[in-house]
């Protein structure tokens, strides 16, 4: 078994064998670049050394065997102190992890070969230099010793010569400082340092292995979906140093601008200096265009070196280079990270200039990063004080003062000031304080939360379940850390990160480009699920449209009934609750107000279908909490009623588990006159619509089905209601069901039978197939993530093996029964990525998200088709 | 299409064609007994009729034609002035429905036939009589005219003429009466009642089909799980009488003791009156035997019919005869409802005669009666007030608060009370009422009254006709002596005696008979499914063991923390939360408390598999709730904390929906301290145990889990614990899971790789499925039974097409992967006969159930497997 390859014999379609930097490495040998030699070592020896806790059989032969090719083409050797060979080791999974896994640099130093060094390069200082970091690097690394002892020997030793900058220490000092590092060595370790090469090799790379498993590595790779399993390839590499004096420095280049994705050369470097110089931000780096004039055969030669490897690439690449002594090697390669503005502007410039097709075009573009153009975000250039992180549950960024109830934000508003409302937790009843807000924090909750899904809908930035959050409103202040902050103070949100700051920040607003409506289009043209949004209200529906809905697969009834005219009226009818009369009353008082808002939401979408659903949350949801005993006062005086008459009645509605409680269509059949109002009014709106010439396309959905009687129970009352108009209805309505429950799934082709469409509510679904609320499983599901006990969190990308299951099951029991049902997706899962790709795949109709995801489906969506055709064509 | 069959034509194998009793009225006739001819509507008629409003084309023809050959047979004609021909009308579906349906007899009369009958009979007080009888039953049943209107004006004629009894009223009486009767018809319905006897036949069996549709039909047949589509046949037969004086008479009579099920005749009987006369329990029949010395020719020839019927159907018969003027005539015959004792008994018997197999046997006996032979009865040591004795009508014993309506019996279990209801004599009506009630106390009826064959059917007590009580309804109160007994004060009924006793009354264990034992005996050897019990303390064990629990199923951990000397220590611990010290502490308390109750039941259950269910709700369950002040300061003071800090730990334990919160696995994994003492207690009292010679067999079972990762997480937990006490295990225990979670199902197979075994929890998996809370449901889910959304309710009986598709699902793969894993259900569908069925289908190894339901199971079991063999018997 081959374990370790040289850059002569790879190639870049080797990433999964030898990482990414390995293969691109290889890739630039290949291509006559300037690649200081070296070999890497495969990903399959990290699994088997991880797995067995020792290195294959024959690893030793091969390794020796490899260094012997490098030592020949280099002419120096590893130990050699006449002519040392020193190497950096560093990892490189197929993934790129930046920063997540360790590395050594100048391996191969020792009181022996240093010597050897100054020798060759006659420059004591620098070789002492890089000895001295060697050793704190091999200290911290590969034996385990705390970074901070080597920096306070370090600093103590500044004070003692009395110098501020490490440049200005001496030769002499930086012998000691070697000699000193090893001493903390031995009494942090109770061994020696390894003066022998070979096994500063060997424990060097052994260390790289390991730290593929290291916390921060494992919580990245959770973050970020990547497998466990797939380990990471180790490179070994000849050192050359940028440090070696004023023909020598080290940089790092885009092939075009990785912010603006202008097809400029862009870059910095830094004369005189190592690669970590530059990353660290110690010294201002300069642009590289200055290195044309100072070095214009070398900016040719790089100039020219990034030309091809773009043109190789078919992308925007990040460079690393360094010159020694006049001298320019390309230590690495790889496709640039860059903002969404850059990703849109460079892939659909690519198109233009014939590198690539629309197809990769649209693959290039990962959909989350759209929302970097769809909302404001932070400065990326602002220092931040970043307080705590929660959950990144609706993107975007805003600041404004902390306020602690939905009144003082809207109090605030008013006052000209931009409010941040935080909470606990948001209820319905917050929604006209989080109207008024720039964002949301809350210190519970999860992805779904209302806050989230409300503040989705709404495309406010809402940072959720900041557990590092203390929140006291009835002080009037949070505690974060060692902080107060009390109502005024200044706060800004990162929705896109979930990061709470602390103070006001610099903010850039979005710009949509042209380039993103042509991107947006090649989407449209290739994908097959359509793309609805949800929405409650005109205004979202005419933000939906113009973010290129096609229709409405969600209006949440219940969201209307909130609004400060309504509320009254909704209490009056719940309320009301036994005496059918005034139940009537209070509902006839809601119909014009329902009628209404379905009228401008037709209106809206004149052309489109608009999925409606009836009523569906549980009643007391639209009551004060009974423990607040003003708010109830408050509604008994205004309904002429006794507190403890209205009290017992809230009481009486209290669920122990809501969720699952009297809610939904079982709402509708135990109240009919409820769902007959509603279905009025959807009705007649439509009748008043067409009337006007929309044209309306209802689709009225019944909520929380478990049986197929349901259905047919509430359908009766629809048709009663239809009846009732009769000849007045010139227009086609559906009517069906959100399927929300395993069990409408396991029984789908018996509600087919009975519905025109069904329409997948996923946050239901997932919640009842993990037997997990939303609300409460903020307490163990972080831990659960850290833990790779759950690699994702299922309430945003759709779990394939339990609710997926469910989801092909239902898919295929009704279709099986009715070929052309219409069958969509309204839950959250609707804008996110991978479960769009997951419905396209399951032969979905469309997906409905809320109005900012639209352009995410839609390239989503595409994205789906691509992958799936990609797939086809690599069968056998 | 064939709509009618007459009695000659069918026989008892056509019961879905032509219901019970006209089946059995036609296997009767073949055997050549005296039945009064007629002939049988078929059930296709009924449905037909119920789904069109119409007969059939040619339901016409058909029935002039049977009722032309029932005319040439009696030589009398309907509508005859000469020799009218008088009909009864009554239903009779496939399976027994007693009163549920209507029926109308001397069916032909009017004012021109009725001048026949007296010249024929010579009796015109008998034939006024049954004219004024048949007006009245038409008026009521089919054309709807409120039943009391006639007993007004029947009271108001016997104040006119000064006479208490209907019998002092003489011919010219009720022939005034048949006017005054047709005068309220003609105001309630503002048409004449019809004269012509065809078109009173086509009306009467017009409404009998309408009453399949009936609300205390429907409402029965709910809960009896009987379809709603199967229909009654109607059967039309001539009138005999049993009130034509002296040597007439009427009786009810079975061919075995159905109370004891002793082989004696038994019955009951009066001369000179109707059927419904010993129904009602006006009068008090006598017993069969003084009919030897009255009518010994008779008796005789009713003896030798009665062990033809017997022998014939191999079943005890109950059967109704009547006597016309000395000429015996039998009018139904069917097997005879009967006690548990009295089924276990005569099944028994039955095979020692040689009349049925053992299969049979067991088949006859309805699994859950034998709760009759399982309840407690009074303990015969205990004192006891007794006010009154009455007819034991049902056996069996119960406490419970005295209502008055059926109403306020259901009300008051809702409540969560026991009620016992007391009324004069119960009707169809009440049936609701009596569902809910422990036992019923009637002032009227016999041992075949409404209220004893319904409650020894539903397996309660039963103490009828207790003549020394003075039922008034309608101020919800009785007279017993000088003693009024108002509506909540406590009762105790023995059915057994037919006393009632004043408060409550000590219990005993139920002795079980020899014949008991060899039914069990035998449906041992029959079933394939383990019977395990669910039992959180060494008392369960014992019971269950004793009723042949083969190990058990579910012991609970927590409710072993809720006694007296556990709760304070469980609560120290949920209390010191992010304190892992102070935690460890309490839980080290606790750990020896746990080990002895695990010792105990090793003991009980010595030999015998226990599976224990580590730690399951959420926390919050042990701890006060916070707005009980007092309790939460007591807590705070026995902690030494503040109240405002226990409040706050309370407080935010809080949960939304704590069904599907924190709490399973979810709770062991963030706390692992909690879990790994309970692991610990179980393999400590198992060293302990094994050291004692005791045979142990742990099953260790992990709650709530959704995902195998949880699963790995606690067997790792597990794992470290076993390690610590090492070899000092010296028996097998094996690590499984509950499958409770949709999720768990449909990841069967994951699971199973990890599981040694999996044990259904159907109570959770059917809320999940359906998003239904059980504590919730309750406000709408009587609306969904009444009205036939859910036919039955899915928390009793496994819903096989949501619920049961998840189990088998779950069972197929968990199979595929490790095909002999151990697969059990431990919900509370493990003691239902019907579940238990179902899960014998899927191929379950056990199913664990409450001690007192073990025999339920082993009997429920033997059926699954006999109702196979027939199954597979019967296919082609």
């Amino acid at each position: 078994m081959k374990l370790i390859y040289s850059f002569r014999e790879g190639a870049a379609n080797m990433k999964d064998l030898l990482g990414g930097k390995g293969a691109n490495l290889a890739e630039m040998t290949k291509l006559s670049l300037p690649v200081p030699q070296g070999f890497t070592i495969t990903t399959e020896t990290c699994n088997l050394f991880l797995k067995n806790g020792d290195y294959p059989e024959d690893f030793g032969d091969q390794l020796r065997e490899k260094l012997h090719e490098l030592e020949d083409a280099s002419g120096k050797q590893l130990g050699s102190i006449g002519n040392p060979l020193l190497v950096s080791v560093r990892s490189g999974a197929r993934v790129s992890m930046p920063g997540m896994m360790d590395t050594v640099l100048n391996l191969g130093l020792n009181d022996e070969t240093v010597k050897g060094l100054i020798s060759q390069t006659e420059d004591e200082r620098f070789c002492y230099d890089a000895y001295r970091r060697f050793v704190q690097m091999f200290g911290d690394v590969v034996l385990g010793v705390d970074h901070d002892k080597f920096e306070e020997a370090l600093e103590s030793l500044k004070e003692k010569r009395g110098v501020k900058l490490d440049t200005e220490l001496k030769a002499e000092d930086l012998k000691e400082l070697v000699s000193t590092f090893k001493k903390i060595i031995s009494a942090e370790t109770g061994g020696e340092f390894p003066e022998q090469p070979a096994l500063q090799l060997k424990l060097a790379i052994e260390a790289v292995f390991k730290s593929w498993n290291n916390k921060r590595a494992r919580t990245y790779r959770n973050l970020n979906g990547i497998p466990h399993d797939i380990g990471t390839a180790v490179n070994i590499q000849s050192m050359v140093f940028g440090n070696m004096g004023e023909t020598s420095g080290t940089g790092v280049a885009f092939t075009r601008c990785p912010s603006t994705g202008a097809k400029i050369f862009y870059g910095e470097y830094l004369m005189n200096a190592q690669g970590e110089d530059v990353v660290a931000g110690i010294r201002t780096p300069e642009p590289i265009d200055e290195l044309e004039k100072r070095m214009p055969e070398i900016y040719g030669q790089l100039f020219e070196i990034k030309n091809i490897l773009e043109q190789h690439y078919k992308d925007m690449q990040d460079l690393e280079f360094t010159i020694e002594k006049g001298k320019l090697f390309i230590l690495q390669t790889r496709n640039g990270k860059r903002t969404a503005r850059s990703a849109v502007r460079i892939s659909v410039a690519m198109v233009a200039e014939g590198l690539i097709t629309k197809e990769e075009a649209l693959m290039r573009i990962n959909p989350e990063v759209l929302n970097q153009l769809l909302h404001p975000s932070i400065d990326p250039k602002a220092p931040l004080k970043v307080l705590t992180r929660g959950l990144p549950a609706s993107p975007g960024a805003a600041t404004g003062k902390a306020v602690f109830t939905p009144d003082d934000a809207v109090q605030m508003v008013e006052d000209g000031e931009k409010a941040i409302l935080v909470r606990k937790e948001t209820s319905p009843e917050d929604i006209h304080g989080m109207h008024a807000a720039e964002g949301i924090l809350t210190s519970t909750g999860g992805n779904t939360s209302h806050a989230a899904v409300v503040c989705r809908g709404m495309g406010k930035p809402c940072v959720a379940g900041a557990s590092g959050v203390i929140v006291n409103g009835k002080a009037k202040k949070f505690i974060v850390g060692d902080l107060t902050i009390k109502e005024g103070d200044l706060i800004t949100l990162n929705g896109t990160t979930g990061e709470l700051i602390l103070g006001e920040v610099p903010m850039v607003e979005p710009k949509l480009e042209d380039e993103f409506g042509h991107l947006m289009q090649w989407a449209d043209e290739i994908r097959k699920l359509h793309i609805r949004t949800n929405a409650d209200t005109p205004e979202d529906a005419e933000v939906a449209r113009h973010f290129g809905a096609e229709g409405i697969g969600l209006c949440r009834t219940e969201h209307m009934f909130f609004e400060d005219d309504r509320i009254p009226l909704m209490r009056e009818m719940i309320i009301s609750k036994d005496n059918p009369q005034a139940r009537k009353r209070a509902l006839s008082k809601l119909l014009p107000v329902q009628r209404k808002d379905f009228i401008a939401i037709f209106e809206a979408m004149n052309g489109f279908p608009v999925t409606i659903r009836l009523l569906d949350p549980p009643l007391h949801e639209f009551l004060p909490d009974p423990s607040d005993t003003k708010k109830t006062a408050m509604l008994a005086g205004e309904l002429g009623m006794t507190y403890e008459e209205v009290r017992d009645i809230i009481e009486n509605l209290h669920e122990v588990n809501p969720m699952l409680g009297h809610r939904g269509c079982r709402l509708g059949i135990t109240y009919p006159e409820i769902y007959e109002m509603q279905v009025r009014a959807i009705l007649e709106a439509g009748i008043e619509c067409h009337n006007k010439g929309i044209n309306v396309k209802p689709e009225i959905e019944v909520p929380l089905v478990s049986d197929v009687e349901e259905l047919k129970t509430v359908k009766k009352m629809i048709s009663k209601v239809a009846d009732e108009l009769g000849e007045e209805i010139k227009f086609k309505y559906k009517v069906g069901t959100m399927v929300e429950l395993p069990r409408a799934c396991l029984t789908a082709d018996k509600i087919a039978k009975e519905a025109e469409f069904l329409s997948f509510g996923t946050n239901d679904l997932t919640q009842t197939t993990y037997g997990l609320s939303r609300d409460d499983g903020g307490k163990f599901l972080q831990l659960y993530m850290e833990n790779g006990i759950m690699p994702e969190d299922p309430t945003v990308t759709i779990d394939r093996d339990g609710v997926g299951a469910l989801m092909r099951t239902c898919v295929s029991l009704a279709r099986k029964e009715k070929e052309n049902i219409e069958i969509g997706i309204c839950g959250e899962h609707g804008g996110d990525p991978r479960s769009v790709e997951f419905c396209h795949e399951i032969g979905l109709d469309y997906v409905s998200c809320s109005p900012y995801r639209v352009p995410i489906a839609r390239l989503a969506a595409a994205q789906a088709v691509i992958k799936e055709r990609r797939n086809i064509a690599e069968l056998p």
